[in-house]
């Protein structure tokens, strides 16, 4: 990508640059006290060095890497951190990570001194689809994932593919999981382009691009989750558990894209059988995402404790399980009841595939 | 007070009502999936059960009462509670109890899956004049007060003197440091009425009212605390590092109330030696103050450690110690520079008094 992009929202835009020199552009705007960047070992190693060619006068905390690393714990530790570092409530925080470290940087700085502007660098292809935007922030805690947090917008995001091209291959495969259920929940053109795709040779910042915009025009219509918003959870009923227990049980867990390709399969058969979506593009999906998905061994996972961990989804109500669904390849419905039944039904598709 | 007096705020209302039947109301106008209510041991002895004669189907969660118990690990009990007990988004929090209850059990909530609704029924006096506007949410972490928290307010305060009646008399007057405060910064003429009152005898409810309209103005004015806002921590730069030392060091410790009245006596003198408020105005504050809060002996306390305290108050910039003093009673400036040396003169002019 050469030529800068941008996404506008409500309070914030998402620039898409290379170049990194948004950064500096959007420092010179603004008067902060002090720049926190936050990293975890992997993006100290590999990403703070591509920020520092811009900007220096960087005050770095670290942070261990990880989904079992994303909690109170760590918040703490950042906490602990900024204050050490006298860090004032006109201090910004930089997040310079994946998925996690940007959920938690920004929950610790929201509630640091009651509030601190943070400004998100997505470094893996999945953070870039997924967290970009939408404000969710927030922390796991016992029973289940971000079940702590808030919403609240960045300042900036700043998006370069610079900052995954050392990543293993398995982590950017990981993030187009997001961007197959953007143009599967809103957009069949966007589906049809991408079914066929060979995604190691392909612009990719273009299709960043074209993929937060799916996003962007979901969360400006419901930007708390109260209706449209949850279509973005298709994939992440059954996805979120099986990750979860993957989690906790494999010594080689599953990354975030990879389980919520095995929900997005299972919820897409659910489709078939309460929605309407057609057998034919059930087939389709299937097809596309084992391609890019191979198939996983589930069939040792405990359905009983990843109903479980369903039934404490946030975005249940009481204790029915509910779910977005697909009734057609572009086309989402929300807050459609599963039972037991039901869910341990798509897994056994699963399993039969 | 027999009838109900209302303050409406920009996104809820403060009601002044006895009959509590104002909660009923609200949740009659209002659909939650589950009512909690976070107690105290002393708010579950006192209050809850007036709370139950308007209301049933109350869910309790018992919290460790005292600043000492506002941290994080209360916060997790909390959230360990709420999920027990299959809390959805649509749950409703209502934390009964004084500011410690209150700024905690926001701060809870807001954070809840990304954030639930609460309201505030602020059982003491302090908490009332207090804590009702401005929606400072918050706990104590390693280094301070109230370092980690957020903005948000409450969907409606409710607030009554039934419960405070069963509150040591000691509790009570420790609110009125909050209503000297807010009558000294912003309305001389209310300051000259209560300065020869007695409090013990006077129609509290019309007080808490009328010292709550300053608060209002002030805070509308300036919600996040940007600017005109901060003359409200009039008092608090050196009552805040007097109340966590004695916190810390004391048995008997001092109340809230207790070390801000000792704080306004210390920035009174300040503010005659840098704001100009003239020598007879500091002398009719310090002997109302000391009128209702005897002289405490804070010749032990050491100073360094206090400032240290101070250095890391949330409203500085940077190192730079700064405080709200008076130029007049009734009339406060911000971001005053303190330095060491006037910090320790102001607490021996106190010592000497």
């Amino acid at each position: 990508m050469n030529k800068m992009k941008e996404i506008v929202l409500s309070d914030y835009r998402i620039v898409l640059d290379d170049s990194l020199t948004a950064l500096r552009d959007f420092l010179q705007q603004h008067t902060y006290s002090k720049l926190i960047v936050l990293v975890d070992e992997n993006t100290h190693r590999d990403c703070l060095p591509l920020l520092q060619e811009v900007q220096d006068n960087l005050e770095v905390i670290l942070t261990p890497s990880g989904e079992v690393n994303k909690n109170i714990d760590t918040c703490e530790l950042i906490w602990q951190e900024m204050m050490r570092g006298n860090a004032d409530r006109k201090a910004l925080c930089i997040n310079l990570g994946g998925g996690v470290l940007g959920d938690m940087g920004g929950f610790a700085a929201s509630c640091y001194k009651r509030g601190i502007d943070f400004i998100n660098i997505p470094t893996t292809l999945l953070s870039q689809v997924d967290s970009s935007i939408g404000g969710k922030l927030g922390i796991d805690f016992k029973y289940g994932k971000n079940l702590i947090g808030l919403f609240r917008n960045p300042k900036l995001v700043l998006i370069s593919s610079r900052f995954f091209q050392t990543l293993p291959q398995r982590q950017y495969i990981n993030g187009w999981a997001e961007i197959f259920k953007h143009a599967l929940i809103q957009d069949a053109a966007q589906w049809e382009r991408y079914r066929n795709l060979d995604i190691l040779q392909c612009d990719i910042n273009e299709i960043v691009y074209q993929s937060l915009h799916i996003k962007k025009a979901v969360v400006e219509e419901d930007p708390f989750e109260k209706g449209l918003r949850k279509i973005l959870n298709f994939g992440h009923t059954i996805g979120h558990a099986i990750e979860a227990y993957s989690l906790e049980h494999e010594q080689d867990s599953l990354l975030h894209g990879e389980a919520i390709a095995i929900g997005m399969i299972c919820e897409a058969y659910l489709s078939v059988k309460k929605c309407g979506l057609p057998q034919v593009a059930l087939d389709d999906i299937v097809q596309v995402l084992l391609t890019h998905f191979p198939k996983h061994d589930i069939t040792g996972f405990d359905a009983e404790e990843m109903l479980q961990m369903m039934s404490l989804d946030k975005k249940n109500e009481g204790s029915t399980i509910l779910a977005a669904l697909l009734s057609a390849i572009g086309n989402c419905v929300y807050d459609v009841p599963l039972s037991s039944a039901e869910i341990r039904e798509s897994i056994a598709y699963y399993n039969s595939l």
